[in-house]
């Protein structure tokens, strides 16, 4: 049996009940997590931007999308929901490939589910098989993929919303296998467009064109049918090297999902060490901004020569700035979405700790880690040398802080909202119908 | 100044009168060509069924769709228009690069100006530039981005249909540079789709990616700033070898349409010398079917092993069939879309022949050759030697010729129709609305 047949096999004999209860849980965890990052960027100027030059397309409005008023037809829904979900770079990691794998998976399945009555168990199986896809297709061709300048989020995650909803569309074996084809050989994503929309753009896309595909094959239209493994197939063609056994290998034993990290900051990885001794600091010592005399950090090299900008004033070069890292963490005790405004960027108090902190590239420090030496005004010298930094898989964020950070970017629904929100996230697969999760996450 | 600025300084400041009449001539040629391609997979089930599976997601009806009754978004018509003008294979090929650039280009052009007054000399040039565009990336990337297995009149066809709208939209250098890098981000096709309704889904989904990139850079969607010569830009990404100056080597003063070739038979172009040179000998010694008596031809070897099926009853099949090649030819001295269907293949005149005529591989016969020898029942051998085939560079297509192709597939649309869509092709730059061009080419 081929590659791409062995998954399809799996897709379609797939029983929830038979996906232990801890993947379960963890696919609901990548749910809350998933659904707080969209409604986060839902109000972000690039979705703004799309709504206006795409809208006007649209088909029939009769799909809601997460944290927007308008309706739209599902298949634009879906490129919105995605949009809005990467847009900050706030969403989940699967450290082994680099993927945002719930984006795509889960932008596709929330517009399908907005003009479809689908159950709660249905939805949440087709997201934790849509995520498993991703991340063996992922795994199979990684690093050379990646490597070549593929944003796989986009590249990758389009397989992944194909088969979600190819599978709630309850898709035969040949058409499951052309719905695959048909999100093959709309793969597309370039890293090119790190810094800029184009890549909060990717999981939209790829969630918009996975959902098509699933839509065309659904209607007879015919693919090749060995889209993976074949010589010009997705991997032959998009990865110098491969390992296709990755495809399948414990297939319905192993899950993936169990490898997923949860950003508990919306910045670069790499400064996230320094926010998190930092805030440790200020909450063990119990110290305020102006207390702060003097701040002398020890990083990985690479995390200096990635983040070593002190004069800044926009909020997007603060996600990359070690020195803002440290000036939030002891400033302000958190790194939320309002931690990278250029308000903050530009707040005096965040700002002078920002100058007075210094910071030293080490050899010895991992880039999880981070030594952290501060001086107070009332004298004393406190610190700290952490070395697993918060949401890494070794110190995952837990429920309730996953919770926390749903709350910090659900701002644009109501407080009853989120409260509902959260609960049917955490309560996906007792839901008579999908639609009570994405109800209260649409603006009143 | 970079690669892309290059493009885009070009592409803004083009004027049509500096283009040289041969190859504005060459654009209606190409035009004439590919809308009569367009008419003529317009009734296919690929497009059937494109319609049944994303037609009640599509926007506002606003746009006509080339060759048929319904109205669709302008977006998703580009889509439908790529798909029929790319179904029959019997589109335009670029033989530097195997690339099919009229697509996608004008299936984008075609809607864009379906839902907007565009004069036809802006159409035209829109056109040019979109496929000079194509050409060039095309040429940038050949031969290892097409060996790698990309299908590039999708991967690559996709620039062209934004910038071709995105000239119209009259986007600044700014906005263009994006579109030309939404563009980059979007681009895909694999040849795992060859053989498949994929492969004719390739440039409709180009012109409709295309299209929307330059819809989203109108409205100030950025991507980056370098999309086809950055480390993680197009050509690198999708090539591992590339020439990046052919992109603007005697840019405004080559120009690629001068390069470009029309498939005088909807079927495999290795096959094409034999019809060629049997059409012409029944032409000369006005036999018909059941004249003949044997059938000996000798090919490259290479055009043996391709199209070595005698025993087929799939019209299909017969696209790649020497044997049916030469059937066609002596039997019916032509080798329309009439000769490719089922019912041809099982044709008891057509059947005959194949069954009886024999090939032999020999390498002293170019690709592009082919010698025919027949012996007719009433007594007489005859013969030809063919070394250069009908349509390629030197023996293209006449414009009677291609006129002749446009009504060989022009069957959704009445006589009257036909005669005014082909004579708005020849003219379109005396067109006030390009509107002339498209009204005719709706079913009544």
């Amino acid at each position: 049996m081929g590659h791409t047949a062995a998954l399809v096999d799996y897709i379609l004999g797939s029983r929830l009940e038979t996906i232990p209860p801890e993947i379960r849980h963890e696919g609901k965890r990548a749910l809350v997590n998933i659904v707080g990052c969209t409604l986060g960027g839902a109000d972000h100027e690039a979705v703004e931007i799309a709504i206006a030059a795409l809208g006007p397309y649209a088909g029939p409005p009769t799909s809601g999308v997460i944290g927007r008023p308008e309706r739209f037809d599902p298949l634009f829904a879906s490129l919105l929901n995605g949009l809005s979900s990467h847009v900050h770079d706030y969403d989940d990691t699967l450290p082994k490939n680099y993927i945002h794998a719930s984006s795509p998976v889960a932008s596709a399945l929330l517009a399908y589910a907005s003009v479809n009555r689908v159950s709660g168990r249905d939805f949440l199986h087709a997201f934790i098989l849509g995520f498993e896809i991703i991340s063996r297709i992922g795994n199979a061709t990684y690093p050379a993929h990646y490597n070549a300048g593929w944003h796989s989020t986009g590249s990758i995650g389009v397989f992944g919303a194909a088969v979600a909803v190819g599978r709630l569309l309850q898709l035969d074996a040949e058409r499951m296998t052309w719905a695959i084809g048909l999100a093959a050989t709309q793969a597309a994503g370039i890293r090119e467009m790190f810094g800029s929309m184009g890549k909060g753009f990717h999981p939209g896309s790829s969630a918009q064109r996975g959902y098509m595909a699933a839509l065309l094959a659904q209607k007879g239209f015919t693919s090749g049918r060995f889209p993976l493994e074949s010589p010009r197939g997705f991997a032959a063609v998009t990865a110098s090297s491969y390992d296709l056994d990755k495809l399948t290998v414990d297939l319905g034993r192993r899950f993936e999902l169990s490898d997923n990290t949860y950003k508990p900051f919306p910045c670069g990885i790499v400064v996230h060490p320094t926010i998190d001794a930092c805030i440790q600091l200020r909450e063990e010592h119990r110290f305020v901004a102006d207390d702060v005399a003097a701040v002398e950090l020890r990083v990985a090299p690479l995390v200096k020569d990635l983040c070593n900008k002190k004069e800044i004033s926009v909020g997007l070069e603060g996600k990359f700035s070690i020195y803002h890292a440290a000036a939030i963490g002891l400033g302000r005790g958190r790194g939320g979405l309002e931690e990278f405004t250029d308000a903050a960027v530009n707040d005096p108090a965040l700002k002078r700790i920002r100058l007075l902190t210094e910071a030293h590239g080490d050899p010895s420090i991992h880039e999880d880690g981070v030594v952290v030496r501060v001086r107070l005004k009332e004298g004393g010298e406190i610190g700290t040398h952490l070395t697993e930094s918060l949401g890494n898989l070794k110190r995952p964020l837990s429920d309730a802080r996953l919770e926390e950070k749903f709350r910090d970017q659900a701002k644009v629904i109501n407080p009853a909202q989120v409260d509902e929100a959260i609960r049917a996230c955490w309560t996906i697969d007792e839901l008579d119908d999908t639609s009570r999760l994405i109800a209260p996450c649409i603006p009143g």
